[in-house]
């Protein structure tokens, strides 16, 4: 078993590491990651300059460190840089959540979407703790759901965003199948003023997640308030097939 | 009618103007535009540095330029720089088209979505051509649109992906509704070697726009090759919810 090993934290990530170290066990893992942290890049690719990719010692050096983003590093390493096409793409562990619409802004689930862009099952993992990330539960669950994710073909066009509860394996209260559900973020930018008296913007907020009746309790936002790892497929095709025919007669006298 | 006008070709760029053009005839219009070109951006947003809006002389003093992607222009925008808010967020014209996958790349798709997923109706328009576009049948054609956009409730939680043929009116074969198709790059990326002998990757590739009978012809690569303008419905929630069940079974004896 082949596996392409991304993230966005960049190549010396613990959370990279630590997953690598598990599925080294199970698999023939090869790592090509950002030089630097490219969180947040979301699904951004590097046109306006050129891309350098340089083997590394680390991780046994089977490893490319490139100097792009998450996307960049799929793109290149599955054109460029393997011999052999993997059998999976797996991006992470990330440090902190990717939930509700945090997957757009993410360079680590757009790294496993660029791997179902390009045909290959591919799955995202996140610890939702930033600051003291505790990623060990996160890579043993990975390395158990591997060999059974190859035996399906949930993943041909659909991509499995897990987010996994930074706690110690008797914490967390089992797997949902969850979507996506609602985060916000209040006041997300802090206005503040420069020595020469500019003002500019931080991004920063607090995160909201919104858990209540109308939204449900099968989100992936509920699932890991309630200790549980939300396992979430994701699609590649984005058309909103439902609005199509309502579209349809809407334009009839636009045409 | 207050509109929120962004692009990802920068501040500067021509299909920006002409579509500002159009739309300041029927509405209050501010643009918040990137200060350069940030194409392939995706849905990245900044946060290694601060941001920087400064108003502009252009369109009219109604406008800022940011040093950001187009998602922090939407989002700096709505949070910190517009008076009022928007009936509509506009992204584009922008120069080539978005079609298949290139929406998860797009600077100007992310900064309709980023509107979607503020709350916000939203319209992405590209045109067809890079080289040598025509703007001026897209420009029309949006503004004709916006009135019946917010009329009705279509946009509540889908963004319209909208590409238009760079030819002439008479040419143009009127307006599909089409789902996301297949456009492949073939050989992405282009090896060379610098002065100093080492390797690097510029990206590129030949398009190919999969248009055949498994694809079917009610797609957005096909629509823009029989020379329609091409509307797709696109969401903002991601979640394969046909893949949920199939999951849960799997997920079973993993829990």
């Amino acid at each position: 078993m082949k596996i392409l090993l991304t993230n966005d934290d960049s190549i010396q990530a613990k959370g990279l590491a630590v997953l690598w170290s598990e599925l080294k066990e199970i698999a023939e893992v090869v790592v090509v990651a950002p030089d630097r942290e490219r969180s947040a890049t979301g699904h951004g690719i590097t046109m306006d300059i050129p891309l350098r990719a340089e083997k590394t010692s680390l991780f046994d050096g089977k490893a490319w460190v490139v100097n792009g983003t998450p996307a960049d590093c799929v793109k290149l390493a599955i054109n460029c840089l393997l011999e052999e096409k993997p059998d999976l793409i797996i991006a992470g562990i990330n440090r902190g959540s990717n939930l509700g619409a945090d997957i757009f802004y993410s360079g680590t689930v757009s790294g496993a979407l660029e791997g179902v862009i390009l045909g290959f099952p591919a799955i995202a993992v996140s610890v939702t703790e930033y600051l003291n990330p505790d990623y060990r539960y996160a890579a043993s669950f990975i390395s158990k759901l591997v060999p059974k994710v190859l035996k399906t073909s949930i993943c041909s066009d659909t991509m499995l965003n897990i987010n996994v509860p930074s706690l110690a394996p008797e914490e967390i209260r089992g797997v949902e199948i969850t979507r996506l559900g609602t985060r916000k973020y209040i006041n997300p930018f802090e206005a503040r003023v420069d020595p020469r008296g500019k003002a500019y913007y931080w991004l920063g907020g607090e995160v909201v997640d919104i858990i209540d009746e109308a939204s449900g309790r099968d989100t992936d936002v509920a699932s890991i308030q309630e200790h549980k790892v939300s396992v979430t497929p994701i699609q590649v095709d984005l058309t909103n097939y439902r609005a199509m025919d309502t579209l349809r007669d809407f334009f009839d006298d636009l045409s």
